[in-house]
Parts: structure tokens; sequence; C-alpha cells
């Protein structure tokens, strides 16, 4: 359990100035904590698991992502290995940032309650979110002035052209949600948008569109997603503004007891291609 | 702790045989268990409050939907009251459809742990379901063939105009969205779709673009919507195809001692005006 001075100071971290520290040391890399059950080294727990990654790399990377399916498929014990990872990156890892790639949005009295799991219960700093319910919807979300909110914009899977690239006004819709972002829901400064590296040509136009804001890039890796050009069209003026997210490439890099060590030197490996 | 064999029994639930007895029986009513940790009556935990609404409300409606937000924001014991309600609904009313409103989607991978949380881990009957990412990425859940999947289509908040109502090739994509699930999603047959009550013209058209589909209809009581227009706009052909959500209106029609025997009023009003 955290402290009571040290939960003040947890809900007191800005996700934009954890950020920017990060980019300043040239830290682009965030790590999808996507710890799958049925993939874990014999011998570990999620949990365990999750703190030999994150013990390997925390001084090279710029953030974690844990994403809620793979411990919410685990019922309340899966919850619990969760929350006990954020709270093992404050206290190991305090100047990583925190994403919670829930993908989540509902209507306004249930989205307040959503903020909070992710905010306030889990701890964490920034959270992924779906835009088909509206700005409206999840405010509650922004209304964390301190805390990110990483809205999906192109998304790295096959599918996703099926209402993502449909024409509005001439433009794919995806491009207006960046743009409905970019303009109308970033009063707080506290919006981002979550780009697939697997779609370069879009995330060129979508950093177009939204000059600013922070881009989650999931995709390169696994998913086959080309990082020379994820740097190339992703970063933006100040050639910041990304956060390059690799999971199973990383994680589970060996299946063996030299998962942790082979972590690290696959984010080596990345760290030297940046 | 269900027993083994009870256990089989409800993982051969299905979805669509249970909407049906429950329609042929005129049971078209859903109570949402939105239960809010701040608004229940004195004495009550999120569980013992949904076990009192549950026994003095299931043999007048056909579903119960626990919306998974109320209980994340409470950490593992919130996850774990989620579980023994949905134990509690199979053992005390097992003719009850069980809809986990989730508004889930995440790419392949990661949705099929999403949907081992919501069928196996928690043994709902039905999720609700977010289209964005398309057909592709949550193809996991549609893969369980006796398991309903609610797609979001045009949803009851005021902001859902600014994405749902974009026009497509000259027509909304909230209809856009209700066409694809009705002629492309629907393979097995565990389509169904969430129209608001607060749009009844949209939920005409929307019926009209997928003719058979169950919907689930938030959105009447606290949020305006009209029941009359529902029943008039909202049915299939053979008279039946919906579920109509109230939450608030009945789970907190009284705030004291009496609040079970209140919402079980409060339901009877509206099964006299169905």
């Amino acid at each position: 359990m955290l402290q009571r001075a040290r939960l003040k100071t947890v809900l007191n971290r800005h996700f934009q100035a954890i950020l920017e520290k990060n980019w300043s040391e040239k830290k682009f890399l965030c790590i999808g904590l996507d710890s799958d059950i049925s993939k874990l080294p014999k011998g570990t727990t999620q949990l365990s698991f999750n703190q030999a990654i994150i013990e390997a790399t925390h001084d090279l990377v710029a953030a974690f992502k844990p994403n809620v399916a793979f411990y919410e498929s685990q019922g309340s014990s899966g919850f619990e290995a969760l929350k006990k990872t954020i709270e093992f990156i404050l206290e190991t890892a305090p100047s990583t940032l925190i994403v919670l790639d829930a993908k989540r949005a509902d209507i306004g009295n249930t989205s307040a309650s959503y903020a909070k799991a992710a905010f306030e219960e889990l701890k964490a700093d920034c959270v992924t979110l779906n835009p088909y319910l509206g700005q409206e919807a999840i405010q509650p979300f922004l209304d964390y002035k301190n805390k990110g909110s990483f809205i999906l914009c192109r998304t790295s899977n096959p599918g996703a052209k099926e209402f993502q690239d449909l024409k509005v006004d001439g433009e794919p819709l995806y491009l207006r949600v960046a743009k409905q972002v970019a303009t109308q829901w970033n009063t707080n400064k506290n919006c981002g948008l979550v780009v697939g590296a697997t779609y370069p040509e879009e995330l060129k136009t979508i950093r177009k569109a939204a000059p600013e804001l922070p881009f989650l890039v999931p995709g390169v890796g696994s998913q086959g997603g080309d990082l020379k050009q994820v740097l190339e069209f992703g970063r933006n003026s100040a050639g910041n503004g990304l956060l390059i997210n690799l999971s199973r490439s990383i994680l589970f890099a060996s299946s063996g007891p030299d998962f942790a060590e082979s972590a690290r030197k696959e984010i080596l490996k990345t760290t030297q291609l940046i």
C-alpha cells in the first residue's frame, strides 16, 4: 500500500511534465504490459512477470501501458495484479508514464465511474478512450486536468478501415476525429491520439491535422509497423510528440527464465534504431 | 461458488432462447444495475443492494444489465461484487438474461481477453460493444455463438451526434453501423444493436435497416425517452425485438429501506404501460 503522503504525490503527477521530461532524454518508447497469462514464462505470475520487465527496462523507456483486458480476464485477482503493477511502477520507476489501455467510453455518469477507476483507483497517468460517443460523453475523463486521454483515431488492426476510413465531407472519419480532438476537446491541454504504426500515410495526414498533440503509436513490432516511417511522419515540430508502443515483441522476446534480460536487449536494439 | 455441473449449464445458456422465452411472456424490460456506491441506501453494499433489487423484480423483467464501470471504480472488491451479482442471478433468476454493459472493443488478441472476461469469468449472456474498430476487431466476441453482442449504434447521450450523425454516402454513420451489423456481422445470429430511446426518429430508421435484430434501448426514465414511441418504432415484425432498459428511475426510486419494494412498484407501473 502506498503511504498517504506518497498517494498525494501520485495524484499530483502531471502526465505532460512526465512526457516532456522523457522526451528531453530522447525516450520515446512505451512497453505494453499485455501480460497474457497463457504466455507467461514458467513460475511467474502476472505481477512478478511485470515487476521483472519493469525493473529490467524502466531506465530505457518513457512509459508502461498495461492493457486492462489481460487482467480483467483473470477476475478480481487479475484486477489486483494490475493495481499492484501500477503501484510498483510508482515506487520503482516514478519518472515513467503509466498509460492504462482501456479504450473506454460510456455516457456521462458512467464515464465518471470509469475515470475514477482509471485515475483514482488504479492511479494511472493516462488512459485510452474510444471517440464514438462524442466529447460530451467522455468529458469526465478530460476534467482530470493533469491526467492524459489518448483518443482512438486510426487504430492498427486490419479491420480499422470499416468505419474509420469512411468519408465524411470528403475526408475520412479518423481525420474528423483528429480535428475535433485537436480543436475542440483539448481545452485542458490533456488530449492525445492513438494512431497505428501500420498506416504510415495516415499518420502523416493526422500529424498535419493535429500538429501538437502527443501520439500513442501501437503496431510497431509484432504487427509489422515500420519504426523509421513512424519517426519520420509522427514527430511534432519540436521533434517529439511520440510514444511508440511495443508489446509482444518485448515481453515475449524469450519464453525462458531470461525473459527480462531479453526484453531489455530488445528495447536497447530499438532504442539504438531511434 | 457455482457447482461444476451447474457451471456447465451456465456456459450452455443461449441468449436468444432466453430472450424469446421472455418475449413470449410479454417481458421487455431490463433493469440496469448501475449500482453507484455513492447512491446506495444506508446499510447496503453493492452486492446486497443488487440481490434485493433482483429478488424484488426478477419475475417482472426480461433482463438485468450491470454496468462494469460502477464496479470497476471500486477495485477488485467491486469486481468481486459484480461477479457475485451475476452468480446470484444465475442461481435465483435463471430465466432472466444477463447483459454485461461494458462497451468494449480492442484489437484481436486483446478482444479475445475481454470476451473471456465477459463470457467465461463473469458468465454474462450478452455484452455491449463499441463498433469504432470494425468487425474484425470484435470477432472474438461474435465467435461465442450462444452469447449475444449488442453493438452501439445510436447512443442516448446528448453528444452522440458529434460522430454518429455524420453523413457517409448520404446517410448517417449510425445507419451504416446498423446495416453492417445486420448484413455482415450477424453470421452467427448473435448480434443486436444499442439504440437510445431519446432519439425516436432514429429508432424508426434503424429498425427499418435491421428488421430482425434485437435492440437494447436505454434512455427511457431518467434520460427522458418516451416509452410509447419506443414501442411504436422499435418492435420487430413479430412485435418483439426489444429490451427496454431502466436504471436510475428503478434502482433509486426510494433511498430508504423500502428501496426494493419501490423498485418493484416502479417496474410494475412501467409494465402496465406496455
